[in-house]
């Protein structure tokens, strides 16, 4: 699916997915236990492994070496290599909202001039 | 593999390959037909095909209703949701090169001290 020569794929199919994202937002707060982890969703622990494999060949996240409970942390690098992909568009997203911004000050000239000439049908506009 | 309920894990899902962010990427630079877009590529109609429909569905590409050559463009709100989600984590890769730099005066001041118990050693470290 995603070739490791490709860290970019693979961290967003890490990301394509509500529980793997839950997962990174528990960690935000610190490091936890796969038990801890799988505590709020009513998944299998084998199936949270599942999560916590992918998210670590993502390099999302790092495993303690301790043998008993190997807690899980937030590695950050990834992201902002996403971040930094994303940031590229930016100016798209908020010329879009300029171009929305645009759009509805001219409905709201329509509107008042259209008001103007029929100001008894305001109240329905 | 992608609910259409959780948009977010659509737009991650369809940036997890090379070839659908090199045609956002090629959009990013204006409107293209498919065959424009299929052109760098070495690859089938078919599979650019397929690539466009997972962009669309994600909303991030929409095309025109010209009959002859439906031109693709960008559509850069779902980039921004996705930028929004990673952001949150901004404080987590800036804390780490924080902790990286940290670490680098460490070792400079490390190798200073060493340099002055073993000048001849300098050019060596």
């Amino acid at each position: 699916m995603v070739s490791p020569a490709d860290p970019l794929s693979a961290t967003f199919a890490a990301l394509a997915d509500p529980t793997r994202r839950a997962i990174l937002g528990r960690l935000a707060s610190g490091e936890a236990s796969v038990t801890q982890l799988a505590a709020p969703f009513e998944m299998s622990m084998p199936a949270v492994s599942k999560h916590l494999k992918v998210l670590e060949r993502a390099g999302l996240i790092a495993r303690g070496r301790e043998a008993q409970w190997r807690p899980c942390r937030l590695e950050a690098g990834p992201l902002k290599e996403a971040a930094d992909w994303v940031e590229e568009y930016r100016c798209f997203w908020e010329q879009s909202f300029d171009r929305l911004d645009e759009h509805l000050r001219e409905l709201k000239k329509k509107e008042k001039k259209h008001g103007r000439k029929h100001r008894k049908k305001w109240s329905r506009v």
